[in-house]
């Protein structure tokens, strides 16, 4: 086999960029693991187990972290062809030092006390970041998240408002957000007021975004908020996609107001696995169109809107969406989207058709600070190529010119769009 | 051209796992071909030439069968840059000794003598599939096939169901249900009581399976035995969509109850060119989702459902409820997905996120044995091709892995799946 | 990096094809361009600078073209990635002399000079047309042109019919088709009386096709004509859904009577991005299926029907649809799916499941000669690419097989299926 010198070069220059993670669901009071257990609890490895086979009752709260780690080691050989297999195996060689070429339940014990005492190091969070070469990492905040205690240039808050849009109509998401801003909200107005707080709130504590993840048939639109009203004051008249839409169109304006940009992640319909194991029940359909966001694009032109998307039939949409918007930008490769044969194929399609000042290359969408290091290498291993391949080879740009276009990808565009 | 020895090897040891051809047409009491006209009357064939411009009536039962071949031959060159040419070359040349470079009407009572006198060796049946070093192959069973007469360990029994769950209202198939089981079917009691007749007249004769093509928007559920009831009582107020998903469920149950996989076929429409050749009639629309199967994965957790499905984007939905539901599986590269660009693109995506013993790697779909040499040949190279590329070039497999992987998916998932 | 000279063997024996560009907005009176306004005002340029930050205002109609042409060079670096920003690179150096790496404003006035004084030859079009080595070029017409004062050897009168189909609601569109036509349209009868006079005067002028852009939900069908004379008696009653399939069905009965394709371009939605740039304003939805045109394949067996897609979930459908349908062809590679990444995806699915002959490779959708090369290239560049890896490489094709192949899709099935 040839040696690819060209990709190599890439791949190892790309590995100098110091990353802004734009989307994870850190934890910034434990961002890195303290154990093997909280590796493997990620739901990729406890879905695939389960998937593959293995009792929920295994991934029980109740059972002692090592034997849950023990019982997904034990179930890896059915599943080790797997991308998220490989993210696990470069973690534990990587931060690790595992040298074996196969994980099993044998290693169990050797792993989790490697685990154990490299993770208790006081300097460990510091490793994980500078080997991952992550600067700046954004969070997913609940939107009564204090946000204070941890430093919010490192970990960037992201006010997320699934909780908002879709959960409102639930008792205790009221009274969380009553106790967050002092406001009993009844109506539309009130609403609006007790949002007002929340944006004040979270642009003081340095959040660069707001976010939210949308189901397939999700339509925003304008004009709605009597709606919202009916629902708070006769809640058994509920219109769930009208009074959505209606704090959806809320959030948005904010946004406009706040001057920041809004995460929509399209197209996850939620519990379709009822009896998943935890965070591993949900599915998309393919079925959705970006034309149920034209009426939002157009009504906040001043709002950049990051769009994650599921399936390369909707990622050919936002790639022509993001080509004409001027406020739509591409936005990671997300979820179900995150294994190579999605990624390259996408990834391709976006540089090719896509402003390079508008798009947002890759997050970790990580729970744990491990995690950055092999996902992003994988995206980074997939960039090299398609510039080698499609770029620079053809002539189309320089290694360096398309150097320059992965600083865009991995750090300068979100530092951009992001307003930091 | 440089060589690529690492292809060439992994596809030499692929081509020496004995397969297990889970899904076909083949007739049991006719497996092998006898005649050029019975290889050529394949509807790849009879649509392709007749899609090109032939006359449907050069195609007719009537016609001499020799100059049914000679006028297939004879537009060839219209269509051979198709897979399906490929095929029928690699027949040509691989069983009956064509050395040339083009087929063509000239060739046809050279390619007919050839064929007649080397398929009537009584020992032909057992060439071919010795050439294809296929040992098992499952049929596809009329619901009242009685099985008999043949070596159901080599022809493995598959109950078929579209005409249950589709045709019901038809006194025709309700009169060969009647005949079959004893059991006149009136309401949604004695429909259940003639399925378990099926079931066990099947499973006694060794099936492995039961399945169903399904059109693109059949959404199955439970509950509807009142819309069967009242179709078989009061045919006039017929409301397919009901009765079928009936029937259909309670099929599920059955296989639930008999320990049968029950293999999903979807997204066919019927009849969508009117005047198209037998069989070259049906066609596809792209929007259909598994969503609609949410519900039958949920309530059936002891079933497995190995998927077919049209489409990339389809199978995009399928790499990810795959990887989520632990009771789909992913299921060969049906019609029209089954050409070398659809199975590269949908193989990838499989082999990186579903585990890798839910993958039934690939099926003949053939009416006659012939046809499982060049199919799974096709299917070969392209395993062999994504297994060096995003395998083992890469360092996530060794060659023995890759090798072992591939016998899973040729082999050992569905000798294992379908409890053999 | 290894020299593929396979590649650049069939590359440069496929530029020797004389092309037939079967679909383009060329203006036969003004064909080359005048300016380098006239290049980047094509709406590539101004919606991807207008999308990549240029307000609206730096390219209206009241600014000095040189300034029009300074704002978006200023703002090519930020999308100098693309397909488009290829295409304008490969004119400024074939057409224009630019010999530099990169384009910025700085390069404005020399590049507008230059354009100026070349495209002032009066050789111009000529030397263009040789370069591109295009011997013939399909035009857009509306309905109301007269079709004189060009050769319509070279410049192939088309059909559009847009206006007629959606917006015959409008007074100036009816007065239009009156003094086209001489007919006042009050009914469905006086609007075939129209439609027939229309077909009369285009097919005597050398029209060689009908063609129509439809929007991703349209559904013809036949018997609406009374929607069609409501609407036109009674406007204010409006039902577009249905009059507009009238007046469609009615255009297919036409193409069928005088024996023209009918050239189908489907999925754009019209205005979707409100604000947007003069013609970077519509966008599609991906859940658009050919089932809606079934029954128009099924009625007009006799009428060849041309098919342009904008995605490659509809492409694969397109592919399955040319295979079965026989007056169904693919038509190059429209809008959207005119990057690399798309059509070297669909483009391999067509080769290797659609009768040869029954596919229309590419056209250049071009508004002025400049462009007809660089997206030729672009196109044969993939192709040459494709038929190398999937087609000689593999033994399937040899050469110059796949050379032939080649001019089929070029010019000889165009030539055919547009009886010139």
């Amino acid at each position: 086999m040839v040696e690819d010198h060209l990709f190599q070069h890439l791949y190892g220059e790309i590995g100098r960029i110091p990353l802004v993670d734009p989307h994870s669901h850190i934890n910034p009071h434990r961002p890195a693991a303290r154990s093997l257990d909280e590796i493997l609890g990620y739901h990729y490895y406890t879905e695939l187990a389960h998937s593959a086979g293995l009792d929920k009752k295994a991934l029980a709260a109740e059972v002692e972290p090592r034997e849950r780690v023990r019982a997904i080691l034990a179930y890896m050989d059915r599943f080790d062809n797997t991308a998220q297999y490989s993210w696990f195996m470069e973690i534990a060689r990587t931060f690790l030092g595992f040298v074996g070429g196969e994980l099993t339940a044998a290693d169990c014990d050797w792993l989790c006390d490697s685990a154990e005492r490299l993770m208790a190091q006081p300097s460990w969070e510091e490793q994980v970041l500078r080997r991952a070469h992550v600067e700046q990492v954004f969070l997913t905040n609940d939107f009564d998240d204090p946000l204070e205690g941890f430093n919010t240039r490192r970990y960037v808050p992201c006010l997320r408002t699934d909780d908002l849009v879709f959960h409102l109509d639930k008792p205790e998401v009221r009274q969380r957000l009553a106790r967050a801003t002092g406001i009993e909200v009844g109506d539309a107005a009130t609403m609006r007021q007790a949002i007002t707080k929340l944006f004040e709130h979270f642009t003081r504590h340095g959040a660069k975004a707001c976010a939210i993840s949308l189901p397939p048939t999700f339509q925003p639109g304008p004009g709605l908020e009597s709606h919202l009203t009916g629902m708070l004051q006769l809640p058994e008249r509920n219109s769930p996609a009208e009074w959505s839409a209606a704090v959806f169109w809320m959030l948005a304006e904010h946004c406009r107001d706040f001057n920041l940009p809004f995460d929509l992640m399209i197209g996850v319909n939620r519990r379709v696995y009822r009896d998943g194991v935890y965070q591993g029940q949900d599915l998309f359909d393919q079925r959705t169109s970006l034309i149920q966001y034209a009426e939002l694009f157009n009504a906040f032109p001043s709002v950049t809107f990051p769009i994650s998307v599921l399936s390369s039939g909707q990622n050919q949409e936002l790639v022509s969406y993001s080509w004409i918007f001027p406020n739509v930008v591409t936005h990671g490769h997300w979820w179900y989207s995150n294994i190579p044969a999605y990624i390259a194929a996408d990834l391709r399609a976006r540089l090719e058709a896509v402003p390079k000042i508008k798009q947002i290359g890759y997050y970790s969408d990580a729970y744990k600070l491990e995690f950055i290091l092999p996902k992003y290498n994988m995206y980074r291993r997939l960039l090299a190529q398609v510039l080698a391949d499609d770029f620079v080879r053809p002539g189309v740009l320089s290694e360096d010119q398309a150097l320059a276009l992965a600083r865009l990808l991995l750090r300068d565009n979100a530092r951009r769009i992001f307003n930091m």
